[in-house]
C-alpha cells in the first residue's frame, strides 16, 4: 500500500561503507588509543585483507604502514575513507576525497549540527560536498561502522576491550554511537553474534533508513537491531522497512523519547526532529517492526529471531513441572497476546492415564512426580508437539535441569523429541546457567525467566504475521481526483469536497418550496428534520425553527408551513430562503476522524470515539495515509472503546463497514490533496446501526 | 484504618516451625534422596545444633542416628515434627504428636484437598486434629521450610544440588513449593542471601498470612518475597501486611492468576479460592506491597530492598555517558512514576563551565568526553548528589566500567563520592559482569539494564511512601449505626438508609399543599423540580406532570395548581397525593458507587465514572471497607477519566470533596451493616460543581 519511491538497489550503494576492499584513514595516528589510531590498530590486529592507507603529513609510517602526505598522494581512490581530522578541515578533506574518486566516507569528526548554529551551517556544506561528488557519507559525529565478517573496522569505539565480535548474523543499526556499542557489548556478554554494527551520528547524508535498507538486502545480516531517537528521513526508512519485511528479516527497534521527559532529552541530545512518537509507533506497526522497551528485551528478541522460525499463526504449548509457573506463563501469554489453545481432549485423556494427577490442558503440568522418574517426560513433550501442534513450546524446569542426576537424562530425552520437530520454536526456562550452551547446541532457546521467554515467543509470532501479510497482494488503492480551493473552504464546501472523495455528509437539501421539500425528503428517506433556512436567523431552535421526526409527505407540507409561520411571527423581516430538509440521525455513535501532517511521514489519519474518549482518554489510533478499508477496520477495532460500536450497553451494532470506508477514503483524500492540505477534522462522524451508513455532521479542512 | 483482630504476638507461635531447637522426622528414611531422608541428610551435612530424632519402626538407626519405633517412644516432645508418612497414616501421626505434646508440625504428605473430595474431607480432619492439640501445622502437601541461619532443614526440596543458601536476610514465603524453591534458586544464581524459605502448600492450618506475619517480626528477615496463587485467609494476611509495614519490612509479591487464562489454571492447580484479582491488587496497594509481574522483577526489587534505603519522597538523578541512555532512562522513569526533577540552575551552569557540551539538566549527560579523561567525573557525581539532592542516583557507564585502563580509576572515584552520601541509593548500570561484586562491596547496586534499575528504584520509593503513611496517625473512622430491614428495602428506603449513613440522596419532599411545597422548596433551595405525586400516574412526563426550573415561591404556587389541573384533565380519577418538590440537578457528573462482598476480604467498595466508563472501559477503583475521605479521594483521582471531574472540556470542577465523603461514608455503612449486607449500588450518584454536593439519584441495597 505504501508508495515507495526508493529503488531497493540504491541500498547496495552502501556496500563500500560496510564491505570495502581498500581503506584510507585521513588523520591517521600512530597512537593506537587515539581516535585516528584505533581503526588502524583494530584492522591490523584482526587482519583486514585489503590495503590500508594512512594519511598523515607528518610521518613516513603510521603503526608500521607506509603513510601518505595527502589525499592526493594516495595510489588510487580507496573504497572507503575515514575522516578523523578536526572539524575545520573536514569539509576540505571530503572535497579532496571526492576529487580523488572516493565514493564512500565515514566521518568521525564532531562539532557540527550537534553543537551550535555555526556547526549546523558547516554540516549543510558537508552534505552539499558529499552530494556534489556522489559520496555516501556516514556521520559526521558518528562512531563509525564495523563488519567483522571481513575484519573491517571503520570505528573508534573502545568497546573491544571486552572482546571481539563472535560469529553471527545479527546486525545493529544505531543513531547513537554510545548506545549502539552498548547494544553490541551487552549482546557480546550473552554470546550473541553481532558482526555488523553501523552508527549514523548526525546523518548528514546516510540516514538510519539507508542503513536498515542495506541490512535488509545484505547476506551478512539475518536479524536487525535498531536504535533510534528520531526518524529524520522518510523515503529510505519506509523502503527499508518494506524490503526487510519482504526479505523476512525481522527488525526489533528501540525508539526512545516515548515520554514527555524522554522527548525533551532526545532533542537536547541530538539535532533530531523527534517526530510524534505515536506516529512512529504506527509506522513501525504498519511494517511489523517490533518495538522493544528495553535493551534486554531487544536482545531477547534478537536472540530468538536468530533461529529464523517465525510462525505466521503462533500458538504456545507449555510443559511445566510447576503448576505455579504454568499460571505465571498463562498470565504472561495473555498480556503478550500469544494464544494458548487447549490440548485436544483425547491427548489430555492419554496423559491423564499416564500420570493421574497431571493437569494436561495447557499449560501441561506433568507435576513434580515426573522429576522423580523421567521415563514419561518424552511422551509428554512429544504429545505437546504432535497432538497439541503448537508452533512454540515452552518447557519450564526451574533448577531440575541443573541436577546432577536428572539433568543429563532430561537433556538427552528432550534433545530427542526436539529433533523430531525441528520446525518448532523450542524454548527452555531453567535455572541452570552452566547448561545453557549445551541446550543451545541442541537447538533450544534458553531463558531463565519464563516471562521473558513468552515475550520473545510473542515477538516471533508478530514477525511471522507481518511476513505473511507482506506476501498478500494488497489491493492498489485508487486515489480520488481532488482540487483544493484557493482559500480555506466553508463547512458546506468542505463537506462537499469530502463527500466527493467518499466521506458522505449527513444528507440535506435546501428547498424553496413545499414540493421541493417533499421531493428531498423522499430522496433522503423518512423521517427527516426540517430547519428554517435564513441567513438572518442564527439560533433556529429559539424560534421553534427546527422540527424533528417529520414522518411523511403530509407532515413535510404541514411542517414547511409551520416553520414559515413561526419565522414570520418571531423573526419578522428576516430573509427566508425556504427550508433545509435533512436526514434524521438517531442512535448514532459519534466518532472523530482527522488528518494531520507529520513533518517526516506526511499525512497521518487519526480515528477515535468522539468527545471524552479522545479528550480525556486519548483513545485514538493513527495510521500513515493512504490505507485500505481492511486496515481502517483494524484501526477501529484497536480502540479501547470499540465495544461501543460493537453493541455494548444494549445498542445495536454500528455500521463499522461504513465507518471504515469513510476512514480509508479520508486517507486517500489526504494523499490526493497534496502538500497544501494541512489538516482535516471530521467531528463528529455519525455512525448509524449496521447497514445504515456513517455521515459527517461537521467538517473542517485547513490549508497550509 | 484496618481493624485488626489478630494480635501480632500470635505470629511468634510459628517460631517452633522455623526456629526449632529439636526436630523429629516421622517416616525417616535411611536413603538420603528420599522424601523422608532429605531433611536428615541436609541437617546432618549443614550441622543443625539440636537433637534430631528419626522415627522409623523398622530400623535401629537412620542415617547413623538412633531411630525411634514410634512417636510415643520419643524422649520428649520435639519443638517441631516433620510428617513424611503416607496420607492414610498422617492424621493418626498428627494426633500422636499432639498427645506427645508437640506444638509445631510440618506435613509433607500429599493426597489431601489438592487431590479429590475424599482428600478434602481428610484435610478437614487433619485441621481439626491440629486445632484440638493447638498445633501450628504447615502443609499438608508442602515442601516445608528451611532456616539456614540455624541450619534447620525441614524440607525435601532437591534444590540444594546447586549450592547452600548464602547469608542474607531476604525471606521467601510461597504457597507453591516448586515456585518457592524456584525463587530461591534463581536468587542463589544471583548471589542473593535467602536464608529462610517457607512454603505453605494446602494451608490446612498455617496460611500465607501467618508466614508473612512471622517474617514481619522475625529478626532473620528484612525483606520479604511472597508468591501467592490465591489468598484463602483474611485476618492474618491483613495483620501481617500491616505489621510488616509498621516494621519497615518491604514485601514484594507475585500474585499469579491475573489473566482469565491464568485464573483458570490457578484453580486447577490448587484447591485455592483465587478471589478477585482486582480486590487483591487493591489490598496490596493499601498496605504498600509492591506487586512484581515476573520472578526477575521480584528478585531485582528484593536485591535493592536489602539495602534498607526506602526514600519516602523518591527523586532520581541520572549521570550518564550516553545521551541515548539518558533518554531511555527518562522514558522508564516516567513509566514507573519516579520523579526526575531538574538540577538547580546554578549547578547546571557550573557543570557547563567544566564540560561545555555536556547536558546538565537531568539526566546529566557528561558526554563520552569524560571517558577519555575521568578527572571531572567525581565533580559531576558529587554535584548530582549534593546540588541535585536526589534520593536515588543512577549512573550509566555501559562497557566503560569494564575497561582495563578506565575501569579501576572510575571505580575509585565513584567509591569516594558514594561514601560521602551513604544515605542515597547509588545504582550502577554497566556492562561489566566481572566488576559487579567489587562495586557491590563498595555499596553500589548493580544492574546491567538501566530500565530494570529504574523499576527497582521506583519500588524503593513506593515502600518508603507506604512506610511513611503507616507512621501517620490515621483518623479513627466512626461507623454509623445501621439497622438493616428484614427484607430488601425499596429504592426510597434504601436512599433513606444511605442518607442517614452520610450518602445523601437528591433532596425531595412530598407535599400535600401549596404551602408545604413552598416550605419544601425554600428548604431545598431554588430552583426546584415539581412532579405530580400519584400512585396511579406512572409516566408523569406524558401528561406534562413534571415542571423544571421552578425558580421562586410564586412559581411554586402556580406550578402546584398547574400540575393538579393537568392531572385532572389527562388522568381523571387518579388518586392525587400532592406534589413532589425535588432539588433541580443540572450539569452533574454521573458516578457509580458500589459495595460487594469479597469471599475473603469482605465488603469492598467500588467507584467509577458512570455508564460507558464502567461498562466498556472498566475504569474503576476498588478498596477494602472502611476507609477515610482522604483514601476515597485517592481512589477517585486514580480513575483514568478523573479529568471529567476536574474541569475537562470546559466543565466546572465537580465537588470531589462531596463525592469522596459519600464514598467513604458508603464504605463505613458497608462495615456497620454487617454480613447480611450483600451489596449496594448507588448509580448514578450525581456530582454537582464544587461546593454544591453530590447526591444519589438511585440506590439499591441487596441483602444476603
Amino acid at each position: 500500500m505504501s508508495r515507495l519511491t526508493v529503488d531497493p538497489a540504491r541500498f547496495a550503494t552502501l556496500d563500500a561503507l560496510v564491505r570495502p576492499r581498500s581503506v584510507a584513514v585521513i588523520g591517521a595516528s600512530d597512537e593506537k588509543a587515539r581516535i585516528g589510531g584505533r581503526p588502524l590498530a583494530y584492522m591490523l590486529e584482526r587482519g583486514f585483507a585489503g590495503p590500508i592507507w594512512p594519511v598523515n603529513p607528518k610521518r613516513p609510517t603510521v603503526q608500521g604502514l607506509p603513510a601518505f602526505a595527502s589525499v592526493a598522494d594516495l595510489p588510487e581512490a580507496p573504497d572507503v575513507a575515514i575522516i578523523a581530522v578536526p572539524a575545520a578541515m573536514a569539509i576540505d578533506t571530503l572535497d579532496q576525497l571526492g576529487r580523488k574518486g572516493c565514493r564512500a566516507v565515514i566521518c568521525f569528526t564532531a562539532g557540527f549540527a550537534e553543537m551550535d548554529e555555526a556547526g549546523a551551517a558547516a554540516q549543510v556544506k558537508l552534505t552539499e560536498t558529499a552530494r556534489r561528488h556522489g559520496i555516501r557519507l556516514l556521520g559526521p559525529n558518528c562512531l563509525g561502522v564495523f563488519n567483522d565478517a571481513i575484519r573491517f573496522y571503520g570505528t573508534f569505539t573502545a568497546s573491544f576491550e571486552k572482546g571481539w565480535p563472535v560469529p553471527g548474523r545479527i546486525g545493529v543499526a544505531s543513531q547513537s554511537g554510545a548506545y549502539g556499542t552498548h547494544i553490541f557489548s551487552a549482546g557480546l556478554d550473552r554470546g550473541l553474534g553481532m558482526q555488523v554494527v553501523i552508527t549514523t551520528g548526525n546523518e548528514a547524508e546516510v540516514a538510519l533508513g539507508d542503513v536498515l535498507g542495506w541490512m535488509a538486502q545484505a547476506p551478512e545480516v539475518d536479524v536487525i537491531c535498531a536504535y533510534a531517537e528520531g526518524i529524520r528521513e522518510r523515503e529510505s526508512f519506509l523502503a527499508a522497512l518494506d524490503l526487510a519485511r519482504r526479505n523476512r528479516k525481522p527488525i526489533v527497534m528501540m525508539k526512545v523519547g516515548r515520554s514527555q521527559l524522554g522527548g525533551a532529552a532526545a532533542q537536547s541530545h541530538t539535532a533530531s526532529i523527534a517526530g510524534d512518537d505515536a506516529v512512529t509507533e504506527a509506522v513501525l506497526e504498519e511494517f511489523g517492526v517490533v518495538r522493544a522497551r528495553t535493551t534486554e528485551e531487544m536482545l531477547d528478541i534478537a536472540y530468538a529471531a536468530a533461529k529464523r522460525i517465525y510462525p505466521a499463526k503462533n500458538t504456545l504449548g507449555v510443559l511445566t513441572v510447576s503448576g505455579g509457573a504454568g499460571v505465571l506463563i498463562s498470565d504472561a501469554a495473555e498480556a503478550a497476546g500469544v494464544a494458548m489453545p487447549p490440548m485436544p481432549e483425547a491427548a489430555q485423556a492419554k496423559l491423564r492415564s499416564l500420570i493421574p494427577f497431571c493437569a494436561p490442558r495447557n499449560p501441561v503440568d506433568c507435576t513434580a512426580q515426573v522429576t522423580n522418574d523421567l521415563t514419561m517426560i518424552d511422551t509428554f513433550a512429544e504429545s505437546v508437539a504432535a497432538d497439541g501442534g503448537y508452533t512454540s513450546i515452552l518447557s519450564f524446569w526451574s533448577q531440575t535441569a541443573a541436577g546432577r542426576s536428572l539433568g543429563p537424562k532430561l537433556q538427552e530425552k528432550m534433545r530427542a523429541v526436539r529433533a523430531k520437530y525441528p520446525d518448532r520454536l523450542w524454548v527452555m526456562s531453567m535455572l541452570a546457567p552452566e547448561k545453557v550452551r549445551e541446550y543451545e547446541a541442541d537447538g533450544w532457546l534458553c531463558f531463565e525467566d519464563p516471562s521473558r521467554a513468552v515475550n520473545a515467543i510473542a515477538a516471533m509470532g508478530r514477525f511471522g504475521a507481518a511476513f505473511a501479510k507482506a506476501e498478500q497482494k494488497a489491493a492498489e488503492l485508487a486515489l480520488p481526483q481532488v482540487t483544493l480551493p484557493e482559500t480555506t473552504p466553508t463547512e458546506a464546501a468542505a463537506k462537499a469536497l469530502l463527500a466527493e472523495a467518499g466521506v458522505p455528509a449527513v444528507p440535506e437539501r435546501a428547498c424553496a418550496t413545499p414540493d421541493a421539500a417533499v421531493a428531498a425528503a423522499k430522496a433522503i428517506g423518512f423521517p427527516v428534520v426540517l430547519k428554517i433556512l435564513s441567513p438572518d436567523i442564527l439560533h433556529k431552535s429559539e424560534i421553534g425553527g427546527v422540527l424533528l421526526d417529520v414522518a411523511d409527505e403530509a407532515a413535510v407540507r404541514a411542517g414547511f408551513a409551520t416553520l414559515l409561520e413561526r419565522a414570520a411571527t418571531h423573526a419578522p423581516g428576516a430573509r427566508i430562503e425556504g427550508v433545509l430538509v435533512a436526514k434524521q440521525i438517531k442512535g448514532a455513535v459519534e466518532m472523530a476522524l482527522g488528518i494531520f501532517r507529520d513533518p517526516v511521514f506526511g499525512p497521518v489519519a487519526m480515528v477515535g470515539l468522539g468527545g471524552i474518549f479522545i479528550e480525556v482518554l486519548k483513545d485514538v489510533a493513527f495510521r500513515r495515509c493512504p490505507f485500505d478499508v481492511a486496515e481502517a477496520e483494524r484501526m477501529i477495532r484497536s480502540l479501547r472503546g470499540f465495544a461501543l460500536l460493537d453493541g455494548a450497553r444494549g445498542r445495536p451494532k454500528a455500521d463499522v463497514a461504513a465507518l471504515a470506508k469513510a476512514l480509508s477514503s479520508l486517507s486517500a483524500f489526504a494523499v490526493a490533496a497534496g502538500p497544501r492540505l494541512a489538516g482535516v477534522d471530521v467531528n463528529p462522524l455519525l455512525v448509524l446501526p449496521e447497514g445504515e451508513g456513517a455521515y459527517a455532521a461537521d467538517a473542517v479542512i485547513e490549508l497550509g
